[in-house]
């Protein structure tokens, strides 16, 4: 880790300003600044020894037969209900866990100790915990399989390299914001006879105890920013893991208490709480007047009550129902390809899948032909067959569904809904044959019925929409991303009026839309150092991974005088 | 105006980078960043030309005899009820003024024209209504005068020059937050065998419409962060000065409409809605579904409606019990000087004024020497009478009591509170006979008697707290600023332990604390570049002037993908 020098000593002038800036760990600022492509942690498993590999698939292996994992150092045993999508076993681990006023009396306490490392010191301490985990990405990535339905490619990545992009990405935009105002500053006012000379300093104080509270199908991605974001801030952290997905989180929490105790501080900066599906904490938790800061990931109800709990600061993403407008393109099997593979990815149980798919009743234009709204279903329906009955990619594509629950719905819709023009297929995991996965249903709407097909149905159910014009495709997506909210929006055309009007109407409700993705570019990646994750602009979410807000909302410039 | 640079050219490795941060206007970032004095507005009218200060004086003379202003394009006369705390003169000027309704389609109209401005050109717009009210200086110090009861010098400077800075300072932190990201990135991720291109942009997009609600007793510096932040941003500024100071507010928003205008853009981007005090027209203004962000300087009880509204981004400044902690000093006489002055200044009504000294019954270390706790007490009258008594400095220190109100409360309680020790008197003013100015009153308590001295008591009244230890007083000061907030504490100790112990509890409640203050150097200061007003941390407000979390909530980042 290169030795930060901190800003503070921006303050002798414009030379110096500028030599400071030339030496703050460029390698970080530079990826936060640049928006290119930046990776710190290898996404290819295939680039890690085989060794790593089977320890990892060791480690996993030895907790799911002795049921234990050590993280707090409480006491009481709890034995969690995490069931694997895949061969239904059932994990119960025995969690150490504590009491609700136990960790907040130790979170408190611990703040003093970790105050006593500076802004570069908890940067340090942090970024060790992910390299410790960068050891363990292939014991994570099992642990996240079997709770999260996650393939183990999908698992491996988003659990391991990519968290732990988002998690330094989150580091570093607290770095720049923690160090944006100088610590001592001889300010002196000239007024010709006499001059008025103030010593000031300036610190960034904690706002308190954070909670997150983590989700079950990304339970470390989403969860680490608002961690190591309220680390680097100074709040101590209660991790609150769904009940279903608590192992990944235990991973990283163990992990970076190591790294704060081998720091010599107070590893109750961070404590877990997990907690059952028959009884949840979350409630009392979100409530103790000592909780200050909020990181939510889950459902649209619990998050509006998170968010209209009085005096916390929340960071949520709820859930939103993200379109695709198709008008024209220049390849139409490029195009369903694309499509059926973002939709089947990880059964569409991302936030960033697309669900309804918007296409003019008059067709679309491929080059100087019409493909018909019929033919264009067909395609779609030909693509997702093709993509998930393939004997590797099918089931690796889709992974497995997180929550018998969805997949109950999903049937039913299957069976039972009269739009629907491709059915629900069960599909075949050689390796896990009692896996909960099976293929997208797609149904086919009228643009007239909103109320059908614009609530969020989660999991592997699409709609295709007839509209009455590219127009009211727009217009509707528009209409649907300010009620139900949206993450992401894609669109196919290759009329330039038309993708200035997408992008102007859908950036207006602070929506983001990718253009014409095809190959290997999927609407449903957002890439740490590049893509800001969720807008907070509309329901689907108040906040951004990772913009200067997000970190700036944790902490408060406090300044002081001295004559 | 110097060029700018935009950061957005921040993309092709660490040679740029650094290039171009060297390359945005270095001053106004180093005066942002340094916290060094810095000033960009001379604060002393006798730099100006004599020809200046006549011609302000004839304009504002020329606007209270015709009593007509030309703000926006509206008929609709409003006539004000401001009158003069100097001279009981009744302003009731004339302004143009536009129903809600109109003003909401205008402002929602003039986005896309203001759109057409990149942010360097809002900078460069911006900037020159700034020069442009340099020149009007005085006419805006007398109408700020006669509205406020300020001193004609705190009159010119705070509504003038210092208010300037203010906005310069949020139109930088604007400007350094809406190029955090550059506007158009080549993402490329490298496969191996193939690489995956993809183009990106990013820009912030406004949140909407902007009303800024100002308050009577400075309201210029104030409101202008407000307004110049949301132009930066993109949002449209509904301004509703308070109706008993329209006409400072007015020069400032006609001035930026000129500019705006004279850029060939849509000056609706900024309209004043002035109301009287039997007419208000601000709860419904705050509870418009199309104004998203609201800024407010006022009173606690609408502050905290303000605040309660939902689906409003809101920046608060209410107002606070500040504290006074006297435990030693080497020359009492300096620093009853130093508090005496500060309690007197325009008459208490500065958000910053110290309200509530607390000193140990066991009196106070001078050096070797103990002075007694009513011996301090004498010295405090004694300073306060010497001041306010003296025939020049008296009047102008104090200026007037803007509010009836505010006076006949503070003559209630001078002639009827058994805790005075030292009765108000009126003060003469020569130039103004009929001027509302009085010295203020001071009372006696002990400690136990909080609920008598903890709330807010605007204007010149202060309040000696006889404490058990100095440990008591700072105890009740931390207390206080939960319960009623604060928005600074100034703290007189050569006990370096005790200092300590002072700058860590109040900075945890987020109370900055100016330690030793004598001379020329009073708490009530807060200047532009160095020194954050309010620390949005505890109840006396939710905002700051101007940290990047004041910019960033009133835009929203929305980035899209190109294949």
């Amino acid at each position: 880790l290169p030795i930060f020098l901190k800003a503070s000593h921006v303050n002798v002038g414009l030379f110096c300003f500028i030599c400071i800036l030339i030496m703050i760990n460029p390698k970080y600022i530079q990826a936060y600044k640049s928006r290119e492509f930046s990776s710190f942690f290898e996404e290819n498993p295939k680039a890690y020894s085989s060794e790593l590999k089977d320890a990892g698939l060791s480690a996993y292996q030895s907790i799911v037969s002795s049921h234990v994992i050590n993280i707090n150092d409480g006491v009481n045993h709890l034995i969690s209900s995490e069931k694997s999508p895949f061969d239904n076993v059932l994990i119960n681990t025995r969690y150490k866990s504590i009491d609700i006023e136990t960790a907040i009396i130790n979170a408190t306490k611990s703040k003093s100790s970790w105050y006593k490392a500076n802004i570069d010191e908890r940067f340090e301490i942090l970024f060790n915990s992910l390299k410790k985990i960068e050891s363990r990405f292939f014991e994570l990535a099992y642990a996240t399989m079997h709770t999260t339905g996650q393939s183990f490619l999908m698992s491996f990545q988003a659990s391991g390299p990519h968290a732990c992009d988002r998690a330094l990405e989150a580091m570093i935009v607290s770095y720049l914001e923690l160090t944006e105002f100088p610590e001592k500053v001889d300010w002196s006012k000239d007024f010709g006879k006499f001059s008025l000379d103030i010593k000031k300093d300036c610190a960034p104080v904690s706002k308190g105890i954070g909670l997150v509270v983590g989700c079950s199908t990304f339970p470390t991605w989403n969860s680490v920013t608002g961690i190591f974001a309220n680390l680097m801030c100074g709040n101590s952290v209660i991790v609150k893991p769904h009940p279903s997905a608590i192992l990944p989180m235990a991973i990283f929490v163990q992990e970076i208490r190591g790294s704060i105790k081998d720091a010599g501080l107070d590893q109750n900066m961070i404590q877990l709480i997990p907690d059952t599906l028959d009884n949840p904490i979350t409630k009392e938790l979100v409530e103790h007047g000592d909780i200050k800061l909020i990181d939510y990931t889950g459902g649209i109800q619990f998050g509006d009550y998170i968010e209209s709990v009085p005096n916390k600061v929340t960071f949520t993403e709820k859930a939103g129902v993200n379109s695709c407008l198709v008008e024209s393109f220049a390849d139409m099997k490029a195009v369903t390809s694309n499509i059926a593979f973002s939709v089947s990815l990880y059964s569409g149980q991302m936030c960033t899948a697309p669900q309804n798919i918007f296409v003019p009743a008059s067709g679309i234009k491929e080059n100087s032909k019409i493909i018909s709204f019929d033919d264009f279903v067909e395609g779609i329906k030909t693509a997702i067959t093709g993509l998930t009955s393939h004997p590797k990619a099918g089931h690796s594509t889709l992974g497995a569904v997180q929550n018998e629950n969805t997949l109950t719905n999903v049937k039913d819709i299957s069976n039972n809904d009269v739009n629907v023009v491709l059915k629900s297929t069960d599909i075949n995991n050689p390796e896990f044959l009692d896996s909960r996965t099976v293929s997208p249903v797609v149904r086919v709407f009228d643009s007239s019925e909103f109320s059908l097909y614009t609530n969020e149905c989660f999991g592997p159910v699409i709609n295709i929409i007839k509209t009455n014009s590219k127009e009211e495709s727009l217009s509707i997506a528009k209409k649907q991303a300010i009620e139900k909210g949206a993450l992401t929006c894609l669109c196919y055309t290759l009329d330039e009026g038309f993708l200035a009007k997408v992008k102007k109407s859908m950036n207006e409700v602070f929506v983001p839309v990718s253009f014409n993705f095809t190959g290997a570019g999927f609407v449903n990646q957002h890439a740490a150092f590049s893509d800001l994750h969720v807008t907070g602009g509309n329901p689907a979410g108040n906040a951004t991974f990772t913009n200067r807000e997000y970190v700036s909302k944790r902490f408060v410039w406090v300044g002081n005088r001295y004559m």
